[in-house]
C-alpha cells in the first residue's frame, strides 16, 4: 500500500513509518525543513520537506495513496488552552484542507489519532467506552473531536473510510525526553539530571498509560482492518495515578534520588482517566502487550542509555 | 442591561433587538455596512457600520456589554458543505474571536443560536432531548457543536457564563421571502409568484417548526434566566412533514393554484428531526404559543400583504 503519514517525524509517527516501510509499504512523510525525526526513518521512506502538510508539495503527494496516517498536531492541551484561534486554525482548518486534497486524490482511508484523555472531558466514569461523552476541558480535546465528525461527516458525503484511535498516555523508547509532555519521560529525564520531578497536584491523578509498540501494532491495524468508519479506544485499560508512576520509578533508579515538588493543580487536568479497550480487542483484535512496570523499565534503560 | 446582538439585522436578530429594546435594554447590533435589517430596528438601536462581528469597531463596543446574543452564521446547512474550510474559518474561527473578546471585556453572558435541526445528526429517536447524540451531517451542525463546546470551555476557564439555544426550524412574519432558506416561507413566496413548489424528496421528511415570535421570547428568556450553562432545545415538540405544510398552505390559499414538483433527496437532509422541549418549559419557564396552523395563517397574510 501506498502510505502517507503527518506527525512521521514524532514520537509514535516516526515509529510508525519505519513499521509500515518493513511491511513492505511505501511510505511518504512530510516533515518541517528543519526537523529530525524521533527515531532514523528507514532510508527508502519518502521524505518531503516542507512547511506544512497543507503545502502544494505535500498535498499534491497525496495522488496515488492508499491510507493516510494523520498524527500531526500542533499544541500540547494546556498549550492549546492559551492559543485556542491557532489551534483551531493548525489542527483543524489545516485537517480540512488535507481532507479536502484527500478526497481530490481519492484516498481510501484515514486513519486519525484523536485522544481518549481529552475527548472525555470530565466524566467521572471509572472506565469510559466511545460512546461515553463528555465536554473537553481543553482546546485540544475539542479539535479533536471536532476532526472526528468532519470524518464521519466526509464517510457520509464521499465514502472516504476511517478509523479513529482515541491513545490514552503514550510512552516509551524515543519519547522526547526534557519536554512537559510525556509523565513518564519527563520523570526519566527528571531524575537522571538530577532535577526535582515536579507534580501539578497531588499526584493522585489517574491515567491510562499505553506503551508505544503496542500504539503503532494498534495504528496499522487501523489501517489495515475490514472494520471502517469506527473510534477505538487505544490505552491500557488500566488506571494509574502519577503516585504510582514515582513509585515505580523510584524502584528503577534505586542508584538514584528521586524528589518530587507538589505544586497546585491545573484547570486542564481532569482527575481521573481510563478506557475501555474491548471495543479495540474485539473488532481490532488488538490488545496491549506491555504493561506499565515494563514499559517502565524499557524506557529507562533506554534513556539510562542515551543521557 | 447592555446586550450586543449578531446577525441583529437577520430574520431573528432584528425582531429580537427590537424586542429588548422595548424592554427598556441597550442594544448594540454590528451590521454589514451595506446590509438592511429585514425589520426595521428601533431608533435608539446601536448599529456599528463593520464588514465583520469580528472587526475591531464591533469588538471593541464589548467594553461593558453584558450580553452577547451570538446568532450571525454564514451559509445554510447544504451549502457549509461544499464550503467546509471557509465555513469553520467564517463560523468557528470568528466566534472563537469574539469569545476571547468577550473574556477581555468580561462579558458576563453569551446566548449562543445552536440548531436542533443539524446537530443530532441522523438520530433516528422520535423525540431528541439535549442529551442525545448523532454525527452531524453538515459542516454547519459540526461547527455549532463545537462552538457549544467551546462556550463549556470559557465557562471551565474563566466562568463566562453561556445559554444554547438549539433552534427547530424558525418562521413567520419577516422570514426574508424568495430565498431557499425556510421551507415556509420559499413555498409561500413561490405560491404568491405563481411558480411550482420543488420539495427534494417525497415530502415525508419530518421537521419541528417553532414561530418567531416564541424564538424571539426563549431568546429573551435565555439572557435573563438564573439556570445558566445549559443548552436548550427550541422547537414546538412536534413533527410535520412537508406534505404537511403543502396541506395546510392549500388551505391557507384556496384562492390559487399549489402546484408541487418532487426532486431527488439531498444527503444534507435527515428523515426526522422532532426535539423534545421539556428542559425549555421546566428551567426556562418557556413554552410556545402560536402552533402550525396559526403560524402558517399569520405568514401567509403577511406575505400576501407585501407581494
Amino acid at each position: 500500500m501506498k502510505i502517507f503519514i503527518t506527525g512521521g517525524f514524532g514520537f509514535i509517527g516516526s515509529k510508525l513509518a519505519n513499521a509500515l516501510s518493513d511491511a513492505g509499504d511505501d511510505v511518504i512523510v512530510p516533515a518541517r525543513k528543519t526537523s529530525i525525526p524521533c527515531t532514523k526513518l528507514r532510508d527508502n521512506i519518502n521524505v518531503i520537506r516542507c512547511d506544512s502538510y497543507t503545502d502544494p508539495a505535500a498535498l499534491s503527494s497525496l495522488d496515488g495513496i492508499d491510507v493516510i496516517y494523520h498524527l500531526a498536531n500542533q499544541y500540547t492541551p494546556a498549550d492549546s488552552n492559551i492559543n485556542i484561534v491557532h489551534d483551531v486554525n493548525s489542527n483543524l482548518v489545516n485537517t480540512l484542507q488535507l481532507l479536502s486534497a484527500a478526497k481530490l486524490y481519492d484516498v481510501r482511508r484515514v486513519v486519525y489519532v484523536s485522544s481518549g484523555g481529552t475527548v472525555y472531558g470530565n466524566n467521572a466514569k471509572s472506565l469510559l467506552t466511545e460512546e461515553d461523552v463528555g465536554n473537553p476541558i481543553c482546546s485540544y480535546g475539542l479539535v479533536k473531536k471536532a476532526v472526528e465528525g468532519y470524518l464521519h461527516l466526509y464517510n457520509h458525503l464521499y465514502g472516504m473510510e476511517f478509523n479513529v484511535l482515541r491513545l490514552a498516555n503514550a510512552y516509551g523508547v524515543c519519547q522526547r525526553l526534557g519536554t512537559t509532555q510525556g509523565a513518564i519521560s519527563a520523570f526519566i529525564y527528571k531524575i537522571l539530571t538530577n532535577q526535582d520531578i515536579e507534580i501539578w497536584g497531588d499526584g493522585t491523578i489517574i491515567r491510562d498509560y499505553v506503551y508505544i509498540s503496542d500504539v503503532v501494532d494498534a495504528l496499522v491495524k487501523a489501517g489495515n482492518s475490514d472494520v471502517t468508519n469506527r473510534i477505538f479506544n487505544i490505552g491500557c485499560g488500566i488506571g494509574h495515578s502519577l503516585n504510582d508512576i514515582i513509585d515505580a520509578l523510584r524502584i528503577e533508579f534505586n542508584d538514584r534520588e528521586v524528589n518530587v515538588r507538589y505544586a497546585p493543580g491545573r484547570m486542564v487536568d481532569v482527575p481521573i482517566n481510563v478506557l475501555d479497550i474491548s471495543r479495540a480487542r474485539s473488532e481490532l483484535f488488538w490488545q496491549p502487550h506491555i504493561d506499565l512496570t515494563n514499559g517502565i523499565s524499557l524506557t529507562s534503560k533506554w534513556a539510562r542509555s542515551i543521557i
